[in-house]
């Protein structure tokens, strides 16, 4: 028998694509989304690409808990914690593609978002999970917090050497290009086409929301806090995040090491690849799918350790890994719905 | 049981996408694929994408007609007619994705190609097949003629006010727009990236190979000698083909009825989208996918029909159409292997 | 001593390019700016490309009249009327960007754009002009309306066959495709980056408010009323019309002799450039500068003469125009300002 | 009376860059192009866009030596040292836009390019000149190596803070992207459009050339030997560099007083712009200029300086640069030739 998995929030591009992905997944079955824009029209309508695919109406958020067994909630910060609360009262697994769960520090919260959390006990309950990091906290788990794409590119990349204790936790740079889609669906200058097409810029430069997220989970490899300085760039594509991760060795560790202690630390994870020697990671790779590529290099003139990463900030980076951490949590094989292979082109 | 497919040509883009679909196949095995430049490699050495999703050693020509049932070529023109002859000798299934076999009529091709058929019994054998228009003849087919991926996009949107009798078969134009893969794999100053990003021109103005094979499938149902005007224009993107064909209604049928008339042309056909009175098709929505989206346009003012068709070149307008092919002459449903949904970005 | 122009509606792209090239023209000196969003801040505000080249305050529309010589105004349609009483009365030139006084005909503008005129007047003034076509009109005219982007691209293409006879009248179709500045600065979903970026379709498919202008002035060449099919394409490049038009011989008249006609009309005009039998007219040999390249190519087969013709929509297409018309009717050398050499890439 | 001046090497996309500016230098008269690939036929059949405004025919390095004052080459590495004999011995100036000349010290460059000088003493006359930073030693100069386009964005971006002593010499990393255009016109699979459209990635990481010409300029104001690490990525538009840097603070000083170190440092320096407090340089702002855009930003939680930098790497980061360099060692307005605005888009 089938999922019934719900969306609240499908008509933003992650909203979306988790519907996308959802409508091919073998074991789920679209229960109910909703939409508070574009309530009443079909998915088909704002999605042209759809018809035929999901013309299902756009219903309302109780709706989607009433006819799901899984919801899936991908809106803007600050509005997840009440659909959770009635999921954790109804026995549903909540997903949030939100920041809502992500931090366990309230005071970081705060601090970064400006608000204070409403159903304080809820976060004891709540799972933080990039799979391949946190796979053994989602059995059980109620409430999955589903991590931000830059978190995701970041810590998949560092977590192995801080892990290793190969590298120097209070020396990390990290360097993320993203493509428009991350964005999101909402109109501003800097995502009209002709002012970000050929053009390019960092923007929030150490101030993006997602750094408290990626020092969460390194502190937590680090067993220490750590601080990194983080600064993401709008990349004029439409897809993918690649992360330039600049990193100081501790001692004079050879790349080949390196390279095997990776390969070895994600030796069961399907969904990461690590790169030969000599091979750059590329969002071309990626793109469409959930994998993450890793590629490993040492400048051996300063001893740095530069690890590159590059995911599918829709897929990996957003409804990939939501389906991933559901395929886990409801103890599916965890690529199920989930293996397609990126495109050469 | 799988059917055992192979690839010649595989490190081409459509073989390459050929590959990538096959492997996603329900009922195929990938059993061998060949290059000549890159005989010995991986495919994913070639592909990085692809590493750990294929990482099968391209082979010879001949490796493939020997491990397989079902044998694709994407080859250059001039190579595919050894190959099907062996095929048809050995009882296999062979589909080109080449031009050898797309043209009945040999002036034609010694006209365009400048070459004659080796092996000119075969081409009784051939079946030319859009499956839309062609899926009769692919029963106990064992050569088939996959079309070129502008004939798909023309013929899908004409054929039926032409088959109607409600268009002038003498004053067709089409004027189509393509995405760069179409040119291929192959290095060229035109398709050197500052060369033809934030570039625009039609190639080959009333004098592409395509043209001919236009006319013959638009002939067939026009019960007449088609004679048409198609200029090619090369697109900064990298998949896709939009085609606008202008045509003249012969008396003053209303828009509705035209469109009616498309929906019941292809009321059973998956693949093909009759997009509503006031959309129109673009090639954002088929991306990725085995889809053609037709939208119909009536200029008022000069009695016109403008007709929109769009695809992806990769997919419906090479691989995908000739796994399809495939499925039909092998009696498997014609959608195994192409569900996917076009991604909304 | 210089000119002194003003620009009302700065700060939309043709405003803003206007602005640009007119602070590098020898001639002329930016009196004044205005813009009714962003009145008290600088051009370089809105533009930081600007700064140091253009800090000057973006002030209100009176005070550009009062302030200049020559008034350019690049407004939505329905606002340039009452500006160009008052330059008139005021014996300014006023050159409009807009659409208020490119049609003779007040019927043709409230069909198209479902207003009347309140100067009427004024029209009987006021001058069109494509330079290349309209130089004459030019002296002593005190309000001269600037051709619509797609309307110069077509006119150029086809005014010289028109006029020498060689084509059909009755049937031309127009297929144009246009750079995403064309549709200007607003934000829209259609030109949001992740939805125009690799997606290609038409727009108001054979209903754009440019046809009766384009017909105007083919109609004026032709002598009879000129009706056409014409269909824009959104393009995602950033600058740039390229207009494949669709035309019928009435003789077997050869190439060469078409283009020695074509080489001929133009003989003495510096920014329409003939190419050579072979080339092809392309966005990217004019992009950022004023010329209009134009290529001819005769499809043999059925008799049509296919123009191509490429300008830079903000360019010639707009501001550089613009700035061409001033030149003219000022009695300044033609090119005073405007001979920027288009880059190669 | 105007200088006459040469291009070697007119046909890459520095060398046709290099031309076209010069055709508009007002005080420059084009005087002799080569070009060995394409010798005998015009610059304007292998660049349409020059078609009328450059029909020169190219001829050979011999030819443009015989007839130029001034000599620019825009060569692959190794083939510069003859040339810049040539010159000296006929005491005509010689701008070098390959790496011949750029590095000091013999070793590194056999390091890095893996070659030797042939003409050693010749070394010691040239001049490496970013203009901003070397304006003083360029009187009397006869041989100029113009800088790497890297570089030159990493040094205008860094030179301030390290000469000023706010920044940890020995902890400085440059992320730096490119756009497509650096990597010149010639065919690689890196560079076909279906490649690096839609697709990101570092390249040479690590290893790349421009280091050493980097650390040498840097070392020069830190007065220390500085070793960095340098990341180039290839970024999908034609034209533009940014570059990220990441330095330490050494004590803890306010970005407003940062930023107004930098206003000083480049008070009189036209083509240098610092951005104000907020504002972050984007190569959208540079584009077709000779400009270069820097913004400061503080990472107040680790006490880092990152500095963006921005130019364009055809003429800021080349052609633009070196005829700025020509204009100082002749005694013109550094300017000549380089006063266009960049475009808003």
């Amino acid at each position: 028998m089938k999922l019934k998995v719900g969306v609240i929030g499908a008509t933003g591009y992650a909203g979306a694509e988790l519907v996308r992905l959802l409508l091919m997944h073998p074991y789920a079955k679209m229960s109910a989304i909703s939409s508070v824009s574009y309530k009443g029209q079909s998915l088909s309508q704002i999605y042209p690409g759809m018809t035929d695919l999901c013309d299902d109406i756009l219903n309302d958020e109780q709706y989607v808990l009433d006819n799901s067994d899984v919801v899936f909630a991908s809106l803007p910060h600050g509005l997840s914690e009440e659909i959770a609360l009635k999921c954790y009262e109804n026995n549903k697994l909540f997903i949030d593609l939100g920041a809502d769960f992500r931090l366990f520090d309230e005071e970081e919260y705060k601090l970064w978002y400006g608000s204070e959390y409403k159903q304080k006990k809820l976060h004891k309950n709540a799972v933080y999970s990039i799979p391949e990091l946190n796979r053994n906290e989602l059995k059980g788990a109620k409430i999955i917090a589903n991590p931000g794409c830059y978190p995701t590119s970041a810590s998949l990349a560092i977590v192995p050497a801080l892990k290793a204790g190969i590298i120097d936790y209070s020396n990390i740079i990290i360097d993320s290009k993203s493509g428009v889609s991350g964005a999101g669906r909402g109109l501003t200058l800097e995502t009209h086409f002709p002012e970000c097409n050929e053009a390019f810029a960092p923007y929030k430069t150490a101030t993006h929301r997602h750094t408290p997220e990626i020092e969460q989970t390194l502190s937590k490899y680090a067993d220490k806090k750590v601080v990194i300085t983080f600064v993401p760039h709008l990349l004029p594509i439409n897809r993918g995040i690649l992360t330039t991760a600049y990193t100081s060795l501790v001692n004079n560790i050879k790349i080949e090491e390196i390279i095997g202690l990776y390969k070895d630390f994600y030796a069961n994870e399907k969904f990461v690849r690590i790169m030969n020697n000599g091979q750059t990671a590329n969002v071309k790779y990626v793109r469409y799918s959930n994998y993450c590529n890793i590629s490993l290099h040492k400048d051996e003139r300063t001893g740095r350790l530069i690890i590159i990463s590059a995911i599918d900030n829709m897929v990996k980076g957003a409804a990939g890994q939501a389906i991933q951490n559901m395929n886990i949590a409801m103890n599916i094989e965890q690529d199920a719905g989930l293996c397609y292979i990126p495109p050469s082109i």
